[in-house]
């Protein structure tokens, strides 16, 4: 019943470069614990990040293997093409437990049995859900293992895509662009944020007719009048008024893959600095489109926006954008190159970016995104989405 | 620009009760990593768990300090009623830093400003967002502090309920409702899982019509086919057959208050099998339900269900329930009390709880979930919906 999304190849190969980088940092076995590099090194894909998971491989053997709770080993079976003799599950009263039982003792088990409990094993300390808790109990549980920070090694084998990640998050951009008008369309004087919302997410997981949607990593954000300056708040029953401008930033997201569009609209007839702002903005982008290609740096393509604006008097100095694609809540990004100064990266092609300049004053903010994909000689825009300032 | 959702007064109790678990815990501080956590203490409210951030409470100083991104201060200053001068922010080339540059150098900061430094200072070690990055980096940045495991120390001060936390509950419920009456209807032979996800979805964000609601902390769940074992699972392109359980799982969400529900329903006409097995599950819910009080222990809940089934030949021992409310993804549960054998737990007035308990056999599974209060005398389902096996 596997409903793996990619081919056993693509797979062999993720697994075989990731084992390149453990090699270069001397690694006997890294434990992945980001739902990300779950999925994109064994296809795992479930809501089931909220309980602790891995997936564990080393240097000497042949796949890797899946470690979760026991309710979630059948969905191993059913997203993975791993055997079952390597979807590894412990039982239900590791989670939330009251006794002294951890799900790291299992995963210590594993280490041991695998032969790495010597060995300098890479765990991603930073990632999302490998708590401090799950560290120091490997720590106490592994006395011999030397634990090394791997953070980022897998999501740096995920910055360029192949042919078939790349079409997945075409397909995201179509969903992106039913999404955007359906939310554009939505907004009005006197509509409650939370119906622009819900026409959002309906578009958002409706997908194109040809195929749905899965749930974005980022739930819709739509910062209006004066919180266009709060970035990171949801909807509310706030009803929009004339004379504000709202930010819509969404992702259409297909098999996990995301592709991230932003735009700014306005209620009524927007006013003269409004527009010369969105003005602004748009040639910011365009420049700092201009400036991708292989070869140039992360922090190239930033100055070039940066550069832009500064024609206008406007000072700015902050990240544009990232490196993105696949992902779980709470962030499609992919927490590896940054458009922004200091950022030495260089461009590789079929590196996929989501860039989203904005400009932000007292009283309004206009925010303008693409995602992007590196072409040989340019940068391939996934969404085909009007870039303006949209009067509602 | 305030949009708090409970007066000062509730916070400032919320508060002191932490206050009186940090001294029977001799904490001299805690750094809260939870974004539930967080809005329970403080009222904050934002989708920017994707980055480091927290609320520091010592045992000394009046109110809570907030920590987070440099985008984000607005968000804090709009949605919690702290000073200006309790709302510290870091800049943003700390985030996904490439440089040797982390969150937690800050947090050090202000733990050392607060005095702190030197003191018993609990951490929320297996909390979502506290990575264990976050640790080492305090742990070598205050070599003169005790860190302490603080986690769940917050979780069960929200265990009870306030008159004002069952309102949003009860909203939510209301919402529930009309989710899981959407998410019915469109479930039939040939349509695709994702029409069902965006029919629930849509219900879930419009809310009622007098309210909207927020988005779930867990994404509508709809395991179906030979995949109702398999209960992580999210939507895909498939179609539903005649012959196919489909389980909806999903919870309106108010305020980040959360009342999930489940129920099961049948494509086509059900086999007597899985009709009976839903009775044997409401029969075994409804005992669950008569067995709450005040005085009991959750062991005692999950038995009464136990034992119900087992009269049918049915041997069960798992968790079938737990305490719930405010949350953000990836959990709506309070990861405190559990209903299963072993929790010695004694319910109180105003706890809430998701019971969830199910059967599944090889080729199905029967789920049915209620979320309910604990009353002066007996059990208050939050939801009015029928308890029975769906036909659709």
């Amino acid at each position: 019943m596997s409903r793996a999304v990619f081919d056993g190849d693509e797979y062999e190969r993720r697994i075989a470069r990731t084992r390149e980088r453990m090699a270069e940092a001397d690694l006997d076995a890294i434990v992945v614990s980001d739902p990300a590099n779950m999925n994109y090194l064994t296809g795992y894909d479930g809501w089931s990040f909220y309980v602790h998971q891995g997936v564990v491989i080393t240097r000497d053997r042949d796949g890797p293997v899946w470690i979760g709770r026991d309710m979630d080993a059948n969905g191993a079976r059913a997203t993975t093409s791993l055997a079952d003799e390597d979807i590894l599950a412990y039982s239900d009263d590791h989670v939330h437990s009251p006794r002294d039982l951890h799900p790291m003792d299992f995963f210590a088990g594993v280490l041991a049995d695998l032969g790495v409990d010597d060995g300098r094993i890479g765990l991603e300390m930073d990632a999302y859900y490998f708590t401090a808790k799950s560290y120091t109990r490997l720590r106490e549980t592994l006395p011999e293992a030397e634990l090394e920070d791997a953070t980022l090694l897998v999501n740096w084998v995920r910055a360029t895509k192949t042919e078939r990640e790349l079409e997945y998050m075409r397909q995201a951009a179509r969903i992106s662009e039913n999404a955007m008008r359906a939310g554009l369309d939505a907004v009005a004087e006197g509509v409650p944020e939370y119906e622009v919302a819900e026409a959002v997410y309906a578009a958002l997981v409706d997908g194109t007719g040809e195929y749905g949607g899965d749930y974005p990593a980022i739930v819709p954000l739509m910062p209006s009048g004066d919180h266009t300056g709060t970035p990171h708040l949801t909807w509310t029953d706030r009803r929009f008024e004339d004379g504000d401008p709202v930010i819509l930033e969404l992702a259409g997201c297909r098999h996990r893959y995301h592709s991230p569009l932003a735009r700014t609209a306005f209620v009524g007839d927007p006013p003269a600095a409004v527009e010369e702002t969105a003005e602004i903005v748009v040639e910011g982008m365009e420049a700092a489109l201009d400036a991708v290609e292989p070869g140039v740096t992360c922090e190239a393509v930033e100055r070039a926006w940066r550069d832009t604006v500064a024609k206008y008097g406007i000072e700015k100095g902050d990240r544009i954008g990232y490196s993105v694609g696949l992902g779980y809540p709470p962030d499609w990004g992919e927490h590896t190159a940054s458009l922004r100064p200091g950022d030495e990266t260089v461009l590789e092609e079929d590196m996929t970016f989501h860039t989203i300049p904005g400009l932000w004053f007292e009283d309004f903010g206009v925010e303008l995104s693409e995602t992007f994909r590196v072409t040989s000689n340019g940068a391939e825009p996934l969404a085909d989405f009007p870039r303006r300032l949209f009067s509602v």
